[in-house]
C-alpha cells in the first residue's frame, strides 16, 4: 500500500482554532453590504437588529485575517470534526488517470453536510448574546437540519421557514429537524405579512423560493423580541466560518507534502466554496501558488456563469440590505431542480468578487443528469452516496482527471464533497426511472428577472 | 478538556488483520448446524452449495481463534473503519452521572450500520472464488444496502429479496440498493417456487418476513449457477467478521487505560452484539476480567427472554439446516414493529450458547416508545440520529447510567451505535406525533409458534 491513507483524518487537538478572514487579505474587498435607508455601508448597529452583535461585527470585518473561534464551539466541532480529507484511490483506479484526487468529505454528521460548521457558531453566538429564538429559511433541508442540530445543542429555541415545494417533498427532512425540536413552516405562510402577501400573490400551490422563505425569517425575527435571524450561506460570516474546511484541507494535505493544483466546489450561495479556497486563494493573492479554481453550479441556476454583477437583494420581499454579488435577480425562481441547496439567485459577495477580478479562474455551469451521471458512479466506486448539490463538484472533478488520462499531466485536484444523498432518493430515483429532465433558462426569462435588479 | 478526545479514531494502520473467532474459544461450543438429511452436523461440502467455500469454513471452525483478513477486504475497510470510539461526555453531562460512557459508531458509512463488516467479506470470498451472483434477503434494508455497496466495490451480482412491507414502506432504501445496482424483489414473491406458495397462502397483502425472504434467496442461490447466498447475521461466519467491532473497541479504549465494566448492545439475529463482545468475552472466559454484558431486545419480538433453547430452522420454508438458538419458532411473525432488524424469530447459536451459560449475564426486553424516548433526547444530546435498532442499547445505556447516578458507582459503560436512522423518518414521525404504539405477543400466541418447532 501506498504512504497516503484512503483517509487523512487529523486528531482532535489539530482543530483550527482561528477561522479565516479571505476578505481582510483580498487587496481589492468584497464590496459592503449597503443599508436600505441610509444608502451607506450598513454597520455593526444596522446589521445587530438582524443578526447577532458578534456576527455583524464579522460581517463587515475586512482588518482581522484570523478570527479566535470560541471554545464553546471547539467542543462541538470534536462532535464530527476534524473531517476527512480522502484519498480516491478507487477512483482514480476507476479513472485510469494519472491525477490524484482527493475530496474533503463533509457529510459524516447528522445533519449530512458543511452547513453545521456554521450554524454551531451562530447558535453559539446568539446563546451568549442571550438570545432566546432564532429564525431561518431552508430550501434542501441541509441548513434547517444542522441550524436544529446546533440550536439543540445550545437549548436556543428555533423556527424555520422551509420553502414550500421541499416542505411537502422532503417530509423526512421536516421529521428529522423535529427531533431537534425545531418548529418548521411552510413558506409562504400565513405566519407572516410578507408570507400572507406571497400567497395572495401566487396561490396555495406555489412551491416558494429561498428567496420569499428569507423575507418570511427576516420579518419573524425582526417583529419579535430576543429574537434574530440566521442565514446559512452567501454572506461573509458563514464563509468565514467555513473557512475550517479548506484550513484542515490544507493541513492534512501538507502532512502529505501535497498541493492542489485544481480546487473544485459546488455553488450555490457560495459558502462551502469559500471556506474551501480561502487558505489557498490566500496564496494566490500572495504568489507563493498558483491553483486553478472552478466554481460548479447548476445550468438552472447559472448565477456565475449568465448572472449580473450588481447590487441586488437577498430577498423577494426586499427587506434586506443590498449585497453586490452575481444575481439572477431577486425575483428568480428556478426550475424545480432537485439540487435545492444551489437554487439561489445571487452568490456570497466574497465568490463573487474574487470572480470578477478573475482569481477565482473559472465557473461552470453543469446539467442535472450529468450531475447524476458522476453521483452514481461515485457512489458505486467510492461507497459514499452524495448529495446532488455535491456532485456538481464530482461531475468537473472526474472531468478534469479524464484530461489528464488523455495529456498525460499528473494533476493534483481536491473538491469538497460537501455532503450525503439520503434524504434524496426520489432524485436518485427519477434518474435511475431515466425520469429526470435538464432545464435551461432561456434568456427572455433571465431578461425578465434582471430587470428587477434595482438601478444603481 | 480531559484528555480523552470526544472521539478516539485509530488511524488505517491500526485496523486489525486478524479477526477473532470466539467460539474456538468458548471452553462449550455453540452446538453445531445440523444436515437435515444426515442428521449429522453440517460439513464443509453441506455448506458449499448454499455459501462460498471459505465462508463455509469458517461457519464451522471451532479450532482456530484468529483468522487472517484479506488484503483485499483490508482495502475495503479503509473506505469507513477504524470507526469512532466516542466518549459521550455531552450525555454524561446531562445525565449528570459519575459512569463513564463509550460507544462504538459503526454508522458512518453510506449502508448506515455495522453490517458493511460482513458484507465485505462475504463479496470478497465471493469474487475469489468466481462466484458471479449473490442473493440474499433483507428487512429494514440496512443489510441490503451494505451488501450491495460490496457487491458494487468487488464486480458481482446482486438479488435482494426485500421483505415486502420494507419494500413498500421504505422506497428509499430500496433506490439506494439500485443506485448500487442491486435486483431489489418485494418478498414473498413470483420469482420462486417457495415464495409462490407463500403468496398463494398469505395472500398479496402479506407484509411478508425474514424467514420468509431468506427462504426464497437460499432457493434462488441453490437453483441458479455460479449463485450462492449470503446472510447478514446469526451465522458464526458473521459474527467473526463482526467480531471487528469489539477488537477496534477494546484497542480503542486500552490507548487510555480504560476497560468496559458493563458492554451493551441490541440483539436481532445477534450479530453485532456478538461481535462487540467477542474480546470482551474471551477475558471473561479466561477470567482475567469480568465485564457484564446485556443484550437487549425489543419486546416485540423477545427472543432471549421469552423464547426457548432448540434446535429449529433459521426461515419460514423449512430448508435450511437445523440451528440451535433461542427461538420463538420459525413460523412467528413479529408485529410491524418499527425496529426492522430486529425482528427475526430466532438468535445467533454462539449468542444463545453464551446466554444459556450464563456468560452473557442479561437479556433485557424494552418498549419501542422507550426506546424512541432515548433515541430523541440521545439524537438532542450528543447530535447523532440512531436507528431504532441501536437505540435499544441506548435505553439501557441510559438506564444503566443513571442507575450509577444514584448509587454513585462510578461504572464504565460501553455500547455499540450499530446505525444511523435517517432511512427510519417515518418512524420518528409517529413517535412525535404519538402515534407509535407497543406490542408485546400474548403467551398464546407465542405457544401456538413454539408447537412448530421441529420436536428433538
Amino acid at each position: 500500500m501506498k504512504n497516503i491513507p484512503y483517509r487523512i483524518i487529523l486528531s482532535e487537538q489539530h482543530i483550527p482554532r482561528q477561522w479565516y478572514n479571505l476578505n481582510a487579505d483580498m487587496k481589492s474587498k468584497a464590496p459592503p453590504l449597503i443599508n436600505l435607508d441610509t444608502k451607506e455601508p450598513v454597520t455593526v448597529d444596522d446589521l445587530s437588529h438582524i443578526f447577532c452583535k458578534e456576527l455583524s461585527k464579522q460581517e463587515i470585518d475586512t482588518e482581522n485575517a484570523y478570527i479566535d473561534i470560541p471554545d464553546g464551539i471547539i467542543d462541538w466541532y470534536k462532535t464530527c470534526r476534524p473531517s476527512p480529507l480522502v484519498r480516491a484511490y478507487a477512483l482514480e483506479k476507476e479513472l485510469d488517470t494519472p491525477a490524484k484526487i482527493y475530496y474533503k468529505f463533509e457529510g459524516n454528521n447528522t445533519s449530512g453536510s458543511h452547513k453545521l460548521n456554521s450554524a454551531i457558531a451562530q447558535a453559539y453566538y446568539a446563546k451568549s448574546e442571550g438570545i432566546t429564538h432564532l429564525t431561518t429559511e431552508t430550501g434542501a433541508g441541509q441548513w434547517g437540519t444542522a441550524l436544529s442540530m446546533a440550536c439543540s445543542f445550545f437549548g436556543v429555541e428555533l423556527t424555520v421557514y422551509m420553502v414550500r415545494g421541499s416542505f411537502f417533498q422532503k417530509p423526512q427532512r421536516k421529521t428529522v429537524m423535529q427531533v431537534f425540536k425545531a418548529d418548521v413552516i411552510p413558506s409562504p405562510s400565513n405566519l407572516t405579512s410578507s408570507g400572507r402577501a406571497m400567497l395572495e400573490k401566487l396561490g396555495e400551490d406555489t412551491s416558494g423560493s429561498l428567496g420569499c422563505a428569507i423575507t418570511e425569517a427576516v420579518e419573524h425575527a425582526v417583529t419579535h423580541e430576543n429574537t434574530r435571524y440566521v442565514l446559512g450561506s452567501v454572506l461573509n460570516q458563514v464563509l468565514l466560518h467555513q473557512s475550517i474546511i479548506g484550513l484542515e484541507s490544507k493541513k492534512a494535505m501538507e502532512l502529505y507534502d501535497e498541493y492542489p493544483d485544481i480546487v473544485i466546489g459546488c455553488v450555490g450561495g457560495g459558502s462551502s466554496f469559500g471556506g474551501l479556497i480561502a487558505p489557498f486563494m490566500k496564496d494566490k493573492i500572495e504568489k507563493t501558488r498558483n491553483p486553478y479554481f472552478i466554481a460548479v453550479e447548476p445550468t438552472s441556476c447559472p448565477t456565475l456563469t449568465r448572472g449580473k454583477y450588481a447590487y441586488d437583494f437577498c430577498d423577494v420581499g426586499r427587506i434586506t440590505p443590498l449585497a453586490k454579488m452575481y444575481t439572477l435577480g431577486n425575483g428568480f425562481i428556478p426550475s424545480a431542480d432537485h439540487a435545492g441547496g444551489l437554487r439561489y439567485h445571487g452568490m456570497s459577495p466574497i465568490v463573487s468578487k474574487l470572480y470578477d477580478d478573475k482569481l477565482i479562474d473559472e465557473a461552470r455551469a453543469v446539467e442535472q443528469t450529468s450531475v447524476f451521471d458522476a453521483a452514481v458512479k461515485f457512489s458505486r466506486i467510492e461507497g459514499i452516496l452524495p448529495a446532488p448539490e455535491s456532485s456538481h463538484a464530482i461531475k468537473v472533478a472526474i472531468d478534469e482527471a479524464e484530461k489528464c488520462r488523455k495529456t498525460g499531466e499528473k494533476k493534483t485536484i481536491l473538491f469538497c464533497l460537501t455532503g450525503t444523498g439520503y434524504f434524496d432518493m426520489s432524485a436518485y430515483s427519477n434518474y435511475l426511472e431515466s425520469k429526470m429532465i435538464n432545464y435551461v433558462p432561456k434568456n427572455e426569462e433571465l431578461q425578465e428577472s434582471f430587470d428587477k435588479i434595482p438601478k444603481a
